[in-house]
């Protein structure tokens, strides 16, 4: 009686999705996976790709080959465009046709773009990191800019192509202009014979306070100053008031620069609207305590799809193991109710900490507990990175694509291909 | 004094245009090195990116990187557009401005395109393997296809997504057909649940009597033997006489297929038309028995952009060894005539012998006093290959993504990523 199991749609594979669809695979139910993309994306490290440490495929791993042996999973490639929560379906678009899936329990785990808060037209100009693609039309522009200063004899045109500024003071931003830094002081020195790669200039504008607000205060000021260590200058209590083809505003301050990238703000993707659910600023679904959409029978958000204060009065922040957590969580929520089992005591999220690098070298690590910096937190965020990674290739490729970048400080990945922008 | 130094261009940073820089590179030259890319690509195994084995990164190269330390040799990012041998200089496009590069010494070692044979308008359909970016392309179409297939419920488009075509049944067409016919039948085979990717279809087409013209007709039965094996329906004598978006004409019939990959015929880029110099049909320039083009002083074309007889009376092929051996000898002819000595003796194709694989344990070698066939030659074929890439890197990560297929017959490089056309 195959045909008449409950049917659970997963949308997005992503951290949250997949734990979600793990949690759920060797129950009596058919489960729908649908993504954009035919491959869960390790974002974490997605800067590396755009800074041409790793290739795509080093942190990429096609979704049907992660459950291709839970013949209960089946992957639908495709993008949601709509949800009737009354009729349970959800419908999708699939190489330009329409669809209709019909579900028993859905999860919505469809992730966040990035915030331009209201300025949508900067994207073109400052593009962010959340896809293979992006990391790839950010590492041709920046690979690009080098080449084009060193055929310029434009004193101005030169430092435009050799200036780099990363909006957003968060972990993308700091480990993206600790790699950015780096690549020009280390990777690219000796490649060129008009221009000096050290001389490129890297800014990271925060509009808070302090870099890496998440962590105490003591490990932000030890990121900054490692970040100023590699020549990077940090700007905070400074916002981005204005963005073209040839660099940003800073209010009445003007930064030529060609290369821009936006690592601020956090916008979830369109759930809430098709839900009709309500939704705070950045358009995170309010989910009950389940990770239910109130209104919605059977209907979950988790991860950057929703906004949640545990049971221990938590705000659940938007991180991959969060997502995980909450993935897992609603799997649990999904069998107890099929099998008419009492539901689990409410989510409460577990703090693995919190890391993030600096170039080649340098690191910070808070437990809470404790508190690490220097070498030995870049060696664990190495290490625990390689243990998240989805697959054993990829454990052993990114591996080697460090230690080869370790030793010679190389990067491996220095290709420009052209992404058709 | 070192602004006096004699200038030597080379154009195309391939096997010719690299051996030719690496000869030179200890000389007193000033070396000017010009690629449309920014990566020297070993494209034997480029046909690995295109079916998923492989990431770009794995087979390409920065060319800054390999001449990091020769401080002689500067490269330039850009297209020649032009040149002119009465003034000796050569005209660059880089980033759509024009620039002018005089020299005393001009290597034109650009390489070929696919001949479409007066049809030019099937490349949109039909595309060929030369670039990173058509790997990729080639990459998306097929996983694209198979995706497609999962979901479309007409039995007619299902099938023709499931079809693939390849055209010409030289080197390149064997072993894209091999590869994709063991991604159906072994990589693919768990991931789908509508659609068996073993009811793939794909087809070799060849103008000739056989494939692989190039080998003894032993071995060319035995590739033929072995592509059957595999499940690829291979058509000699048959000639394509349409291409559209929805398949290829054979003559009356037709064969409905969403994937059509040409790797027929080869046409010279546009040395001899800037040159003004005499070509042959396939646009290769007719070089003097030193590779000097007639009429031009100084100017030499090499590999797939010159057409020779050599001392032994053999025309050389064009393939990756032959373009190695003729930029080493235009670089001592070169530097015999900056010393003022007599030039070396007349050029002699050293022939190493001719390999091929087809899928993951066939391939057939023939060196002239020996061949073989059978998973020797395939061995044979993945030591020699790992032993001419570029660098250390590249091999480690090389032998392991074939490692790790050979043991799960799985695919590390299955994503599907938007390439913008």
């Amino acid at each position: 009686m195959e045909g008449k199991r409950p049917v659970v749609v997963i949308v997005g594979a992503g951290f949250g999705g997949l734990a979600a669809t793990t949690a759920l695979a060797g129950e009596p139910v058919d489960i729908v996976l649908v993504d954009q993309r035919n491959h869960h994306l390790f974002q974490p490290l997605l800067y590396q790709v755009a800074t041409a440490w790793l290739s795509p495929a080093d942190i990429a791993a096609p979704i049907r080959g992660i459950f291709s042996t839970r013949k209960n999973v089946s992957v639908v490639l495709g993008s949601v465009v709509g949800a009737d929560p009354a009729r349970k379906t959800v419908s999708i678009d699939y190489g330009g046709r329409r669809g209709e899936l019909p579900y028993d329990f859905l999860v919505l785990a469809t992730g966040a773009g990035h915030d331009y808060f209201g300025n949508d037209a900067w994207e073109a100009f400052a593009p962010g990191l959340k896809t293979v693609e992006d990391a790839l039309s950010i590492r041709e522009r920046l690979l690009m800019a080098f080449e084009m200063a060193e055929m310029l004899t434009d004193p101005a045109e030169r430092d435009a192509k050799l200036t780099i500024v990363i909006v957003g003071g968060g972990a993308t931003g700091v480990e993206m202009a600790g790699s950015i830094a780096e690549l020009a002081r280390a990777a690219l020195v000796r490649d060129f014979r008009r221009i000096d790669p050290r001389h490129a200039r890297v800014f990271l504008i925060e509009a808070g306070p302090r870099v890496l607000p998440a962590f105490p205060e003591k490990l932000s000021a030890a990121a900054k100053a490692s970040l100023e260590g590699l020549g990077v200058t940090v700007r905070t209590d400074t916002r981005v008031t204005g963005c073209d083809a040839g660099g940003v505003m800073l209010g009445d301050e003007r930064i030529a620069a060609a290369t821009v990238i936006w690592a601020a703000g956090v916008k979830a993707s369109g759930a809430a609207a098709w839900l009709g659910a309500k939704a705070d600023r950045a358009g995170r679904v309010e989910v009950a305590p389940d990770f239910g959409v109130p209104g919605c029978a059977g209907v979950f958000a988790i991860g950057d799809t929703a906004t949640l204060t545990d049971s221990a009065g938590r705000r659940i922040p938007g991180v991959a193991p969060a997502a995980k957590q909450a993935g897992h969580y609603v799997g649990r929520v999904i069998r107890a109710a099929l099998r008419g089992e009492s539901a689990p005591p409410p989510f409460r999220y577990r703090d693995p900490g919190n890391m993030a690098t600096i170039g080649r070298r340098a690191g910070i690590a808070d437990f809470g507990w404790i508190s690490l910096r220097g070498p030995i937190a870049w060696w664990l965020w190495g290490i625990v990175h390689i243990y998240f990674l989805i697959d054993f290739r990829s454990r052993i490729t990114v591996s080697i694509n460090w230690l080869w970048s370790f030793l010679t400080y190389k990067r491996g990945a220095r290709l420009i291909t052209r992404t058709g922008r």
